[in-house]
């Protein structure tokens, strides 16, 4: 089944320890939109402008990705530039020029409207909110945010709520949200205000994700040996997430567990390169290989607990 | 087979959002040892000072607690005041005296000496060497540090890991004694030092090990719903994965992974009250009532990944 997704594309400036890469391919639709794309057709809606290089246009066509949602507006692409810490605690944003996307209005082309599942890549509430207003049926929907939009909309972020399935925010962005510093406790408010399913990202410490009826699943992330580039991790979990529940044609808590594995494993291939480069260069073998890796690194051996010395 | 455990006994003045608990026990060794008799006989050795309150000693030997190395000195015991941030992310610490702990010169009683498994709780690395030179035999041995030691005195640190099967450390530690900010990366640098297996404690986020012949393991935490007071979470760990071990007969990497998960465990009900509550309100149905929670919000789904759009 296929994935709608919406979100920016941008270009990106980007430098690590490991280098800088000027004008690369970048925002949320691009990420998630690859990411998904190695599961299942992915429709991409978002807005680029009249600078923007034709050779990712024929990159997103490559990996197969519908562009009819794809808008064209007069004037500059979306860019930002930013820097990381050598460690990559931190980023700084050097510079954020909206171009078109200050303007962007998500419109659905008619035949994007029945789309089964509908991933809500990291773009200002409103906007969100404005693409399932465009939905028909009921899909399953997937939505990221982040910490700025919680900062200045923090309600628009709650009204969403009821309209996800599932939110994907990170642990700081969870506790920013509900004001509750324990993690347990911050899933619980979240889930109460109408959401199905919380997954609260760890970065380099792995996931976890709560559902309403109580259900949890926690994996640690695959330990990666080198990292280049972190931009872009966060999409490309929601993106690989949901094009393999797309991929499945299914919406179970055991299929989303499977889901969050896929996020994680195509999060880690993402930030070993620089801009989408990690994912671009990924063949069926590395992905057998890295999955087998983390399954080993991971599996829970089977065990009981005598006590010998129960409570005296 | 018992743990030969040393490390502090002390006396512990706690405030969190929680409460304020005055003169509380705590202590690494104290931690260490009470998760460790959960599952095998403890030999503890340390030093408490003559105003040491006999209901500890009762506690100890409640818990079948061998304290032939428990030496009680002219003085005063080690006490330590802290404050927890509300949210835990921080601590201050508001006293620290050390009493007799500052002469604190381990003695084995003989009897001690071919004790199988070892655990060097967290003390100065010094005391820690001293101990393993009274060793006979080749007992596993299992080393607990803190970034104080690392600062202060880190080529000691380095010396000793030769002489350890296991290090447990936090991942900010990690990064401090190796200067490597990749945890992988880490991980190696420490390991190429000597080290068996390193665990890299991640706090609320679970654990990793690592070993010296290219093994890991990572699992996450258990999720608690409320933290009372985190104060002795890493003796605890390591106290209950030494126990474990000694209780199982065996130092292969398989039953070490099951040690993390009893560390694991052990510690999430550890930080759920103050000082030892956590530990001492233990049944057996409580423990197999979080490993059955545990396994079920951990187990890695069987899953194979197909990709549709293999790279084109």
């Amino acid at each position: 089944m296929s994935v709608l997704i919406v979100g920016s594309v941008a270009l990106d400036t980007v430098e690590t320890i490991k280098g800088k890469r000027e004008e690369t391919l970048g925002g949320s639709a691009t990420f998630c939109s690859l990411a998904a794309s190695s599961f299942t057709g992915v429709r991409l809606v978002g807005v680029v402008g009249s600078d923007f290089p034709e050779r990712h246009v024929e990159l997103y066509r490559r990996y197969k990705i519908d562009l009819e949602g794809l808008e064209t507006a007069e004037g500059r692409t979306f860019r930002w530039a930013g820097k990381y810490a050598d460690d990559f605690s931190t980023r700084e944003t050097l510079n954020t020029e909206l171009g078109v996307f200050e303007r962007f209005d998500p419109k659905l082309p008619p035949n994007y409207r029945r789309t089964p599942f509908v991933l809500l890549g990291n773009i200002q509430p409103d906007l969100q909110a404005r693409v399932l207003d465009q939905i028909e049926g009921k899909p399953f929907v997937v939505g990221d945010t982040m910490n700025l939009w919680i900062d200045l909309f923090p309600q628009k972020v709650v009204d969403l709520l009821p309209r996800l399935d599932v939110l994907t925010i990170n642990d700081e962005e969870a506790r920013q949200l509900s004001g509750k510093h324990n993690l347990s406790q911050a899933a619980r408010w979240i889930l109460d205000h109408g959401l199905g399913v919380l997954v609260i990202k760890r970065g380099e410490h792995g996931a976890s994700a709560f559902s309403k009826d109580g259900r949890q699943f926690h994996l640690p992330a695959y330990c990666v040996d080198d990292v280049a580039d972190p931009t872009g991790a966060g999409d490309t979990f929601a993106g690989a997430l949901t094009g393999y529940m797309a991929s499945r044609k299914a919406t179970d808590f055991e299929t989303f567990k499977k889901a969050l594995v896929a996020g994680t494993l195509w999060a880690s291939f993402l930030v070993e390169g620089f801009s989408t480069d990690g994912l671009l260069q990924l063949s069926h073998e590395d992905v057998l290989r890295r999955l087998a890796a983390f399954q080993e690194h991971t599996a829970l051996p089977e065990m009981r607990l005598a006590m010998p010395n129960d409570t005296p």
